[in-house]
Parts: C-alpha cells; sequence; structure tokens
C-alpha cells in the first residue's frame, strides 16, 4: 500500500533514519554464524571467571547494604566494615576456592585499593590469577578529558605493576561505563582487551587506532552484585541461574564456539554462600568435556590470533 | 436498614455513580462462561509466544540494566551493547530453539529496528514467524494527535513490509498504551488485531468502526521483562511460574476454550539462561493433548470466523 | 551502678517515658498463653481466606504493573484492561476453585465495584461465600471526619445489601489503615467485626463503645498483593511460603488453638498461577486433622461467644 | 613504563594516597590465617543467634511494610498492630522455639520496648538467654554528643537492668550505626562486646582506651530483616540461603575456627514461617559434629582470654 520511494520518504521524515538503502548500520550481519565449532586450544566453551578486588579503594559513602540516609558529615563505619570483609575474608576465601577447583581467574584491582593491600593482591598474583586494571581509583572515567583519563587509567596500571610486577593488559571501567577515548587510551597504553561490552557470548575482535583489539564480553545476568548485594537473588537461585545459562551456551557448543563469564566481587562473591555456589556451579561445570577455565589475558591472545574469530 | 431508594440517593451523592439501574456499565456479564469447549481447530488450549524485536531501535538512554544517573551529555557505552545483545545473540540463539521446538511465533518489530537490521527481520519471516507491527520508533504514541498516530503506525508498518515483504496485520503499543484512537486507525489502515489488553485468557472481538476487530491478550505474568529484567525472578523461577499458569488453564480447558500468552524480549528472552527457559517451558507444554501453538495472526483470523467467540 | 530511683529518673529525663511503675502500658500481658487448646467447634486451627473485591472500583492512574509515568491527562487503557481482569476472569475462576476445594471465603467488597457488578457480587452470595465492606470507594477513610466516615462505610454496606440482599457485618478499611473513629462507627452501624490488625494468629474480643467487638485478624505474609504484584515472588515462592506458614501454626494448634489467614485479590489471586498456587496450599492443609476453613463472620460470631477468647 | 618513583609521586599527585611505603594502612594482613583450628571450648564452629526485642519501642511512623504515604498528623494504626505481633506472638513463639531446639541466644534489647513489656523481657532472660544493650529508644546516636550519647547508652542498660536484674555486656547500635565515640562509651561503661561489624567471620580483640574490647560480627546475609521484610525472599529461601552459608563456614572449620551468624527481629523473625525457616536451619546445623552454639557474650568472654585470637 505504499511504494518504496514512498516508505523511504516517510522513513527519512520521521527523522529516525537517513534515506540510505538497506544496510549494515552496524557493522556485523546479525545472523552470521560461520565460525569454526572449536577454539584454537580445542575446547568448544570456554569459561571466564572474575574476582574483582575494589574493597578498601571504595569512596565515603559507597553504594552498600545500608540505607543511604545518613545525616551528612558523619563517616558510616558499619559499611566501612562490611567493605573490609572483602580484603580480609572475601578475597582470601575465594583464593581457597580457586585452588581446590583447580582454575585460574581474573582479577580487575582499583589501583588505591592495591596500594592498599597490597600483600593481598601480590598474593593473587602468585598463585597464578591474572591482575588487570580497573582504574586508580573507584570513580568514573567517562567524563574525564583525554589527558585525565589518560593518567587515570596509568595510575592503575602501574600501581598494580609495582605491587605485583605484572602490567596488566586487560581493562574494566567502574560499572563499565567507559568513555569515547577510552579504548584509542587503552590501545595506546600497551592493553590488548576490555571486557566492557555484553553484545556477545564469545571473544571478538575490533579495530582501535587502526590496530586489534580484543574483546572480552563482561556479564550482568551471572554477576553477583546486581543479583545479589540488591537482595533479588538467594544464593542458591544464583546456582540455579547460572547452570541454565551454562546449559544452553554448553548445547550451543556442540556446533558453535561459545564463552560463559561470571563474576564475583570481593565482598559479595566472598562470602561463605557464594563461595559455596561457585562451587557448585564450577563443579558442575567441569563434569562436562570441551570445557575450559581460561584468565581474560589468555583468551585474549588466543582471538587476537585467531583468522576465524568474529570481527567487527 | 436502608431503602433502595435511599441507597440509590446515596449512591449518587456520593458522586461516584450516576443514578442508573443497576445493569453493565461494562458491556460482558462477568460469569457469562457458556462457550464451547473446543476452538476451531480443534484445540482446548492455543499457546501464542511472543519475540519482540526492538533493540538497535532503542532512544539514547533507554532503561536498561544499569544505573539511570549519568552525566547529561554522554553516551551510555555498555548500556548499548546490552542492547546489540538482542539482534546479535538473542533472535539468532531463538530462531534456533523455535526450530528445534518445532514452533511458529510472532515477532512485533519497532520501525527503526527492522531498518537497521533488516537481514534478521527478513529471517524471522523467512524461517515462517509472523512479522507484526509495534510503532516506528521505540516511543509513547497516547499522547499523539490522530494525524501523529496514523503516521506513527503506518510508517513503521511499511518498514516491515519493505523489508520482509509481509503486510503486518496486528499490533503492540510502546508498553502497551494505546491512546483513545488507536483502534479506530488501526481499523482503517487494515489490521486485524491488537494484544494490548490484559483482560482475558482468551481472545475475542470487538467492535471497531463498527466493524469486527480482534483482541489478542498478551501477558505481563508470563513476560521477561517484569521478570527477568527487574532481576526479581531467576531464571528458574520463571519455568516454576510459567508451568503453573499452564497447569491451571490446561485444567480448565477441559471444559472451556482458553489461550496461553508468553513473551520474550531480543535482548532479555535471547539470553541463553531463557532460552533454556523457555526450552523447558515449551517441551513441559507440548507433553499435553489438545494444545496447539499458534502465531497470532492465526488466532486473530480464527477467532474473527468463530460465531461463538466473546464478543464484546 | 544506678538505683532504681535515679534509673525512673532518668527515662524521665529522656522523655520517652512518664514515671509510671513497670505496668501493662499495652492491655495484654505478651506471654499470657494459657487458653484452651480447642475452639468452640471442636477444631485446633481455623482458616479464613479472603478474596477481595475491588476491580471496576479503582479510581484512575490506580497502582497497577504498569509504569506510573503517564502524562497528566490521558487514560491508562492497559491498566484498565488489567482490573478488568479481576471480574472477568479473577472472581470467576477463584469461585470455582473454592467449589472444588470445597470451602466458603469471605469477600470484603468496595461498593462501587459492586455497584458496577453486581450480578458478578450476588453470585459469590449465592455460592455460599461471605459479603463483608470494604468502603464505598476504593480510596483512605483515616483523614475523614466523622460523619463523612460514616456515612463512607455505611454507603458502602448499604450497596452490598441493596445488590446481594446480605447485610454485611465485617470490615476491611482501604490498606487497613483506619482512622481513630473506624471502630466506634462500625460499632454503631451494627457491624461485629473488623480485620484491620495484624498483631496476633488468633482472633480476639476488644472492647468498643463499651460493648464486645472482635478482631479477626488480616495477613501481609499470605497476600498476593505484597508479595506477587511487587513481582517479588513467584508463584511458586507463594506455596513454599504459605505451606511453611501452616506447618508452624499447625505444631502449636497441637496444645493453643490458632488462625491462619490467606488472602486474595480479584486481579492477582485470580490468575491461573495463584488459583493453582491456592489449590495446592488448600489440598496440603486439608491433609491435616482438626482444621476448618471458616468465614470470617462465622469466626467472629464463635469468638465473641467464646468465655476463654483472649480479651484486650 | 613508569618507576617507582614516579609511580609514587603519580599516586600522590591523584590526591588518593600519601607518599608513604606500601603498608599496612589498615592493620591486619589479611591473609594472616594462621590460627588455631580449635575455639577454646574445644569447638571449631560456634554459632550466635540474635533474637531481637524492638517492638513497643519504635518511633512514630516506623518503617513497616506498608506504604509510607500517610497524610501527616495521622497515627498508622495498622502498621502499630505489626509491631505489636513482636511481642504478643513474636518473641514467645522464638523462647518456645528457642527451648525446642535447647539453644540459647542473645537479645539485644531497645530500652523503651523492655520498660513497655518488663514481664516479657524478664521471661527472655529467666529462659536462661542473653539480655544485651541496644540503646535507650529506637533512634540513631552516631549524631548525638559524647555526653549525650553516654546518656543514651547507659539509660538503656540500666533498664535492662533494672527489669531483668541482669547488667548487659553486649551492644549492638540502630542499624548498626555507631559513632566515633561509641567504642569508648562502651569500654568507660563496663560492656565487653559490641556485634556493629561485618568484617569477619569469627570473633576478634580490638584495643579501645588501650584495653581489649572483643567484636563478636553482626551478619546481614543471614538477617530477617533485609531478606524479608523487604519480600525479596521468601522464607524457603532464607532457609536455603543460610544452609549454603552454614556449608561453607564448616567445611572451612576443619582447618581454621569459624562463627555463624544468624539474626532475627521479634516481629519478622517471629512470625510462623520464619520460625519453621529457623527451626530447620538449626536442626540442620545440629546434625554436624563440632558445631557450639552460644550467646554472644559467652562468645566475647572466651574470645577475650585466647591468646590467639585474631587482633586488630
Amino acid at each position: 500500500m505504499s511504494t518504496r520511494r514512498n516508505f523511504i520518504k516517510q522513513a527519512g521524515a520521521a527523522g529516525a533514519l537517513s534515506v540510505l538503502p538497506f544496510s549494515k548500520l552496524y557493522s556485523q550481519p546479525a545472523t552470521n554464524r560461520q565460525t569454526p565449532s572449536r577454539w584454537a586450544d580445542g575446547s568448544r566453551l570456554v569459561v571466564s571467571v572474575s574476582m574483582q578486588f575494589e574493597a578498601g579503594g571504595q569512596p565515603d559513602h559507597a553504594e552498600s547494604p545500608f540505607p543511604q540516609n545518613m545525616i551528612k558529615g558523619y563517616r558510616d563505619l558499619p559499611a566501612t566494615t562490611w567493605y573490609e570483609y572483602g580484603y580480609k575474608e572475601g578475597i582470601p576465601r575465594m583464593l581457597d576456592n580457586w585452588d581446590k577447583l583447580g582454575i585460574k581467574v581474573t582479577s580487575h584491582m582499583v589501583g588505591t585499593a592495591v596500594l592498599r593491600h597490597p600483600q593481598l593482591a601480590k598474593e593473587i598474583v602468585d598463585r597464578g590469577h591474572e591482575a588487570a586494571a580497573h582504574g586508580m581509583n573507584w570513580s568514573s572515567q567517562y567524563n574525564l578529558s583525554y589527558e585525565e583519563e589518560k593518567k587515570f587509567i596509568k595510575d592503575g596500571a602501574d600501581a598494580i605493576q609495582q605491587v605485583t610486577g605484572i602490567t596488566p593488559v586487560g581493562y574494566n571501567a567502574n560499572w563499565l561505563r567507559r568513555g569515547e577515548n577510552t579504548l584509542k587510551i587503552l590501545q595506546e597504553l600497551g592493553f590488548i582487551y576490555h571486557i566492557d561490552d555484553l553484545s556477545r557470548d564469545e571473544p571478538f575482535v575490533i579495530q582501535v587506532n587502526e590496530k586489534d583489539f580484543a574483546v572480552v564480553p563482561y556479564t550482568l545476568r551471572c554477576n553477583d552484585i546486581l543479583l545479589i548485594e540488591g537482595k533479588n537473588f538467594s544464593a542458591d537461585q544464583f546456582v540455579a541461574q547460572v547452570k541454565m545459562e551454562f546449559d544452553q551456551l554448553y548445547t550451543e557448543s556442540n556446533s558453535r564456539r561459545r564463552q560463559l563469564s561470571i563474576s564475583f566481587h570481593d565482598r559479595i562473591g566472598g562470602t561463605p554462600q557464594l563461595v559455596k555456589a561457585a562451587h557448585d556451579i564450577i563443579r558442575y561445570i567441569q563434569q562436562h568435556d570441551g570445557v575450559r577455565f581460561k584468565r581474560k589475558d589468555e583468551i585474549a591472545r588466543m582471538i587476537l590470533k585467531d583468522k576465524t574469530a568474529v570481527r567487527e
């Protein structure tokens, strides 16, 4: 009832679209699913676990389970002890759990947290886990100028390097909120991947400053902050949901390579109930053939060398 | 203790009711349940599954799982990748699931989403599913003038027709919020049904512009946006609740024909955990006799021809 | 380290307490649990189910599952259909369920809802359930003057009487929020009980206008509005929680008589998933000896005649 | 890529850290886990249960399950009855449950609640439980002056002593929110421990006024207020989560001594569904060897005498 010409005119008039032939406004055809069925290491499904190290670096009156209703000028002392739990109990407990399970994880570390708890940061690395960067402070960076942001990222990376001896190659912005310059800066500073992307269930390669850069997607669905800290999920619901996530990805990985991402934070994922949850989830996953637990730097290096990787 | 006369006087005086004999202020006696026990196709229960195609068409700063606290003037980059997931992973995964399960679904498509991802929109239709209309943009229409709204609906329908070759006959307004003119416009434009109604567990027929128009009721109870995006429900709770919904409707359908509606959205229902959930729910339903999965256009056509349909 | 004299002085100085000997500031010693172990009807546990009849009587823009963000001056049409569900599907489905289960329930009815759907109100009574009062309109009464409130209560009761032929003897205020005059007015108008009290797990007797008046406590813990409408609980969680509530009360009722209250609302408790939930809960309860399902007027009459009732 | 010197300069320039050698800004190395594997009483895991006694002492318009939308100047009568439940049903029911289970608990008591219900406070003590202090009123103390706060704490303790004959030695601030002077005052007044700390899963010793003071950490994860009052968790989820918490701590306690804290409040934990939950949790825990249920004063005394205790 309307010709193509009319349609394009209408669409343009609606102001929502420029008058272009139908084409990829986004770079990747959505249904392009012709990739090999195995990763370079022979696995069909890689599992990436995060152990975020932030506690001790939080600002005053950071979000916590306590009501945000204090009179100005007073310190929230119980909230501070809630954060302390992250380095006094949370990280040590998780470290023991990873050893028991025989897996290595990635720890994005806030610079100030690392400087306040250097022994713990070093222990994470000494026990075989990846130290990755998470900014100098626990604060937004999307609103910084190019120079400010570069310094913000570099200071955090330097803190990790000084304390652990490792130069981080991966990045995670506060609340995933990178700015327009973030990826360029990361490429300039020698980083090889970032995780602030939720668009795919597999790692992929993008062009930044005309060079390859890896994206190792993060998760909100299997993430303790969104599900547990808000008290919406009990620990057993977390187990049930992540198992269902795995089941489907594992089925898909029969014909197509896939990635599962699971994320824990020191003061939340390090509680007894969630360490038990992580234990049960990972033991369940480990009963399946063709699955590999990998650090994100390993995934990034693997995908950057892979000519068949999804590229955007 | 009060006469009928007094009562009516009081009721009128309360300003809440006009002085009328007791009668149907609403058109349908609530307890009229004398209809045949089988649909025209011989089934006792029809199940209608939605796969909403919206991602890519969302406005800046559309609702997402991220905190809505950004400084003005900056783009929410991780939220954008959350939406990208809808067309890069969500719809393709759901399409494979429907094939595996052997069912056809209805996809209400936002016009701008269709134009940005035409191949995907076309693939939905090519694989046997219904392309239905969901407005030109991801925005409210209840506050538009008659002319604006007519153009808004027509542009969206035209986009679908241009891209998929199919003229949509069904409509869904943003957040179900039609305005006072919406149904008239839909009738004028040749639509045969809408879904923005939660009043019954079966399709029914209303009069619009003095002609029949079908209502195929939608759902909030078996809908991934309300239950999952808000992080209130884990995926296993979704399975449990929809099974209970089915159990009761199936029992009722022994003596009265019924409809179950289930709704998924690209970026939510297309996640591994919810595709697993949908799989488990649908396999459970398929074990029961007398149940048919139908596209909403099929349901609308069936009910419009049915002299015994509920009419309002 | 402080004498009693000092202590009393301090307590008084703190302004929180008058200088009184320790005594019952509230009228009932909290640990007085010496009552007979069986109710007058021989049961150890009475179960009272509510089926609130409100839909159709709601004000414009009453709370609903839809976001409360509409531009002023427009009607929320899908929310209206959500309420319509209450009388088109909800009440009829629940009525069938009560028959199947062989129980009688109490229906607190908003006056305007009764006048808009008189046949349905009458059917509730004809099928053996109690019609109780819930105010003339769906609105607060705690802020009305004595005269206004008396008219508000009486108009609602009259509406029920006119439509069903039954003079209601029980009352429930909007959101349980009675005012300082409510009980006096109810006593004056001939009511024998109210439910707007959560203080006990058994009915009890209070003095109003120097005469006995029954309190049949209501519930928030086994109430579909708080648990289900907010999307915090799935239907299977509702079942699990109410069963645990019953289990404990049943255990207690071995030595002490108890009451369990469960509440459903037309548009929420009348959905298939919650009718299935109610069915499973009630079948579970019915497997236990010594339990009676009773209308609230029956409970009130029983307790008013019982010399051993808890009295405040 | 940056020297240590540069790094320190940058860190200092960022204003987040003073130019110090890496060292313990917090006093306790996070990974110091070399302590004996058994407590002084021979147990590997101590379980501390709280039964908070607050109802009756709440201020007008204290938080409750009711919407906080009342017109000013009116009393919230149903909310008052919700609080009354705490002393009429909740505490008595919990007391019976503890007897049945054979455990003794700690009851932090608001002074005004104790004065309004002295018999109940006394019964708690008479049945072998610990009476501990919780302030004179149900209100914040972090914003009081030193003198005001000292009086606030002392009045509450005196009320308990007068009513129960017991001088409380443990303290809990409203919402855990102690101020900068609180611990000093508690030490001056003869208290031996406080619970307003979430930093560890074991009791520990700190220095206050240059003397030892015990910390018996509280919990938000196994606490009925956060999980149940907000209607986020059903009672069965509470059971599942606390069991998972126990399972992990019990596993750890094979090589390291641990503490599990569980908290109930009169009007919430005293409901039938949560008493059933507490029963099931505690019966589960009691099936394990090497676990002791202890009052918090017992834990504090034990840890204060223990040379191997964690000290900060």
